[in-house]
This record gives C-alpha cells, sequence and structure tokens, in this order.
C-alpha cells in the first residue's frame, strides 16, 4: 500500500523561473538526500490559480515511477494556519498545502492514504513564513525519499481534505489553454463515442484523430493526451483562431 | 561504432514550459530508467518549426558525454503514419519523428546508422495519438539508457531520412534571433577570413573578436560559439536596434 | 576549510530559455563527471545585469549541500582579458568571471578563499571567444565536482575582487520584482523591528506576518523568504497596482 520510495522527486509550483524559488526547493530537497533526481512538472501555474495546478497535478499519474514523491506549490495561504498534507494514491506520494490542490487526484476523500504534517514531531521549522516550500515541503520530500521518513511519520492520519467547489461537470468547457494554443475540454474520451462536432465560438468543428488529419489551418476536435476533448488548429493556435479561452463553453454535436 | 549507454537522457521539443508534457516525458524515461540523467535543451523551439529544432539540435554535438541518448520531438505528423527513427552518429543516440528534424545532424543519408523504431517488437504502444514523446520517445530512450534494449533491436535499418528542402545556402541570412537578440547567420566562420564587415538593414557592421571589442551599444559581427558569424550589439540587441530577425539577408564585404 | 565536494552543480545565468546555452553548460559539466547532480537556480537574470545576477545568486548561501558548486554566468565582457575566479565560502564553490557577479556573497575580499583560474595550468582552452560558460566554466565545475581537480589546483590565489559601485545602502529601494509582481526591497529585516507601515507611489502600505493577514487584493508589507522588506498585493501583483518597479525608492514609517 505505501510504496517504497524511488527517490525520485517531483515539483509543481506558480513559482514561474524568472526567481531562484524553484532552484532553492530542489536545494532543499538535496540536502535531505542528496542523491535525490528531481524532475519540473511545470512552474507556469498562473500564480495562485489552484484549481489549474490541481489539474496539471493529476497528469502524473501512472507517469512517473511507483514511490515517487510530487510536491505541489500553489499556496496564496502561506503562513496563516491552514494545514499542509501528505498522501499517499496511485502509487505516488504527494505532498501539498490543504487548500484544494490535490482535489483532482484525490476526487473522493476515502481515496489512498492521507496525513497531516505534523512539523514538531517531524523536526522542520518554517524559517520563513512566506515560503514553506523551501522550510517544509522541500525537506520533507527528501526525507521521505531518502527513505529516513516514513510516511507513518508524517503526522496524524486524516480522513478529509479541502475541495474546491466543483465546476458544473455537466456544462462542457474550455478548462485550460496549451503552449501551442489547444484548447483543452472538460469533457472525457468517453463522452464523445457519438459526438461528431463540436460547436464553439460559433463554428463547427469536426472530431478527427490526430491534428495531421485535419488539412494544415484547418480546426478539429480530437482525444489528446489527458484523455480529454481538445479543439486544436492543425499547425496553427484554436486560441488565436477562435478569439476564446480557458472558460469558454462548447456543445457536443451528435 | 555503436557507443555504450552514458544514462544520460537529452530532450529538444516545441512544448514550452506552461505544460506538464516535458516533465511527462521524464517520468516515462524514468520508469524505464530510474537512474537516468536528465538534461534540457531547449523546448523553447517555436511550435511546429523542424528547421529550427534542426538547427539547435545540431549543437549537441561533440557537448554531451558518448553514448547521451538525444531525443527531439517537433511533430506536427503525430498520430499519422510517419516514420519515427533512431540514428547513431557523433557518438551520441538520437530519437525523433522523421521529419527533417534530425537533417542538421544527418547531413548526409549515409552516415552513421540509422534504423526505423519498429514499435510492436519493441513491445511499445502510443496510448495516445497525439503525445508520442511520452507513449513511445521516452520509453524507447529510458530503454537505450538502461541498456535493457541495444541499438541493433530498434528496428530495421534504413538509409534515407527526410530532409527538408535546402534553403539557398548561398545567400547569408540570418537563421536565428537568440535570447539577447543576437542575428545568427547561416554563414560558417572559414567563410569569413577576408570578410572585413557586414551589410545588414542599410548598415555597415564591422568584424570583431568578441561582444567587448566593441563600445557598449555598438553593432558588431563575430564568430559565435555555434562557430557561425553573428551580428551582435555589445550589451543591447541587434534585433531592435536593426529591426529585422529571421530570414533576413546580410551582404558579406571584403 | 575547503569543503568535499557534493558533486551537486548549481547553475545561474542571464541564457534565458529558447537557445540551448544551458543544455550545453550541462553537457560539459557531464563530460568532466558523468555522474553530476545539476540544478538551475535560475537563466533569466535580464542580459548582462550584473547586480540583480549577484543579489540573486545570494540566495543559494545555506540552501546547498556543502561542497556544492555554483557556477554563475553574467559575462558582458567576455573573450576580454577579464579574469575568471574562483571561490570557497559559506561551504559552497563559486565560480563566475570577475566583475562583481560574486559582490553579494564576497561582502569582504578578505572572506572565504579566492583564486584566479589558470586556464593553461588547468588544461581548459575556449573554443570560443563568446561562450566562455560552456568552454572553461562548466568543464571547471565538472572537474571540481568530480573531485579531479582541487581547489588548490584553479590558480594562484588572490585577495581582491571586482565589486560594482555600490548603490546608497541608506536609501530603502526596490531592487527586484519577482513572479508574482511583489516588490523586493534592499531593507533587511533588522531594521523594521519599529517600523509600521512602508509610504509608496503615494499609499501607506501596513506590515503584516504574510501575505494571507490582509485582504484578499490588498496591499502588504512583510519579511519575505529572502529576510528583506518587501511590498507585496494578497493574491495580485503590488508592481501593477502600483506601477512601480526596480529603482522605486520607499520610505519605513515608524
Amino acid at each position: 500500500m505505501i510504496p517504497r520510495p524511488s527517490g525520485i522527486v517531483v515539483l509543481l509550483t506558480d513559482f514561474g523561473s524568472r526567481d531562484p524559488y524553484v532552484g532553492l526547493m530542489k536545494g532543499m530537497v538535496l540536502r535531505s538526500h542528496p542523491r535525490a533526481t528531481l524532475v519540473d512538472l511545470t512552474h507556469e501555474v498562473p500564480p495562485q490559480d489552484i484549481a489549474l495546478g490541481s489539474f496539471l497535478l493529476r497528469s502524473a499519474i501512472d507517469r512517473f515511477p511507483t514511490g515517487t514523491i510530487v510536491v505541489a506549490v500553489v499556496d496564496p495561504g502561506v503562513g496563516t494556519p491552514r494545514r499542509s498534507v501528505c498522501g499517499v494514491r496511485h502509487g505516488l506520494y504527494w505532498i501539498a498545502p490543504d487548500n484544494g490542490l490535490l482535489g483532482d487526484v484525490w476526487t473522493q476523500p476515502s481515496e489512498g492514504e492521507l496525513r497531516a504534517m505534523d512539523l514538531e514531531h517531524l523536526g522542520l521549522r518554517a524559517t520563513s513564513r512566506t515560503f514553506h516550500g523551501r522550510d517544509v515541503f522541500a525537506p520533507l520530500a527528501g526525507n521521505l525519499a531518502s527513505g529516513r521518513v516514513g510516511f507513518s511519520s508524517v503526522g496524524p492520519r486524516i480522513d478529509d481534505l479541502v475541495h474546491l467547489p466543483p465546476l458544473d461537470a455537466n456544462q462542457p468547457r474550455v478548462i485550460h489553454v496549451d503552449t501551442y494554443g489547444n484548447l483543452v475540454t472538460n469533457v472525457p474520451f468517453h463522452a464523445i463515442a457519438r459526438v461528431r462536432s463540436v460547436h464553439v465560438a460559433g463554428r463547427s468543428v469536426p472530431i478527427r484523430g490526430t491534428y495531421g488529419e485535419a488539412p494544415k489551418g484547418s480546426l478539429l476536435a480530437l482525444v489528446n493526451s489527458y484523455d480529454l476533448l481538445e479543439i486544436a488548429e492543425n499547425q496553427g493556435s484554436a486560441a488565436a483562431t477562435l478569439g476564446i479561452g480557458r472558460g469558454a463553453a462548447i456543445t457536443l454535436e451528435t
């Protein structure tokens, strides 16, 4: 149930790349476990955007070795009495503030195992009130990765987790615009078995199997690598062509 | 001829940094080879820009340990029947879609050794039709890096490779604008032995040995770290000052 | 005094992420020491901004394992006769051009140990005149990290270092705007014991303990993770709200 640590630590934050914040977290992981392998999932979560962070975090499932430790920091409440949590689910360890960031991984609070971090018991002290990623989450990740601290020592078991108020899952909409201008929606692949096209921004966009099945510069919809419906333009930006972005509603046409 | 794998995997893509795409590729490498060392060459190739990706990829030659595996993904044809290839040249392994991306490394198709990837034989299955970097290229890189799969098992030998239509090599031009606004040209260092200045955007720019040999804020031309002619401004942006970019023609003045 | 190398190499540059420059430095570290662990501090130092590079570099102190090698390249004088230096201080090795970049680490030239790099003795040759990060600093970092070259072999001891002309430390001002639009100032935490608010851009901003102690969208000032006074907006951008940036003067109100 509790996997053996792989020694790999994965980081997702809203820190961007202009500041040394991510590098300092890695340094603190390495101070606890000098042989850790460090991987960036992304640090371009828009500032304080817990919902998008949670969505992107979910993509790590089944894509890293069992026992990998995923540390997520989108943390507008840093330094306030909000809880910090550590859990095991899908064979991975997850460390994050308890603010909804783990919501897309823990869709049911009873899944996996969850513990609240007991900093005093762990011997961790936040030297700043504004950067618990560096002061608390990274050292814990290193200690778990090295095996020096076992999961059962993290703190007391809990069976609840903060969740963001859910969006209306019945309303198909764009939830993310990726680097290419592809419009990622909340529609899972199994919901489009009988869908033939997608109505979006006054246009009807046909379902295709992959980008190259539409002519260059043409719009298409497909099941993407998240197993979600995506609206794209072959070798172009659907977001730019359609003039829409995150939150835009779409309609499935059968 | 076929080097022993170094355990190092280098990645070049057009994925940018907003999405977890690069991190997920690294996770899949680590699932095949948990001790792999991962290095980013760049992920800021403009979307679908195979020509620039190919140019930047070439910079890896002689700069990584022998036996390093370079994985390149600029792949507008993902999920279509285009081939995927793996080759050995300059002491490195190269994995990429067969769309011209390896063109600047394989200037002659007869060089090195090339194989077409046989996914079935390799036991690799693309779980998505849009992200073979994660589903196919990364697992193969991990398997090669670990030594679990030998180069001869990748698939059948081939002796041809898709090449982009060549630009007119006789027309000196800007092929890349770097972070600093330096204008990298296609003119190799050996072609400027008798050149005294470069005519560009109505200006005559003198040849210097390095940036600091021109006054601050002045234009100069030099041989850069790619061994190519570059037009630069000392502590400024030549691209901004001259108002030109990629593709701009230049004239060599003797 | 001279720590045993940790095998970890940390990089800070102004190279950005569009070009393969950082990746090529890492490749050259790995050619000297294939088992090195590589960490990015940041590569988004604005081009040629030695002062900000020096400030950000300082954040590495106490955040990496003893014996870690920090390589910094903000180097407008590359290829000119400027010195290259390597020093040991705060338990870390530091490699940089001697242009002020180490000024915030070496606040007194007599601190730690400093050596000028003797390239000939080290067997290092700059194959380019524009990229000593790749040609010289990275190979030296790898050689130090592997233990193959000891610190005493780097070159002759020196007891001076180029320092940038100091800003007036008595004038409180903004020295950095971070990813969130937080305004980092040059005021150390111990100087605000009796400060109750900060006057900036015509506004009086109260001191708080952390972001979440101000209402969402409100301005606050706090001691940040650099142990410096910072002006922030809870879940917003103080830089955008106040319309100011680096260099702006502030006044402490008691």
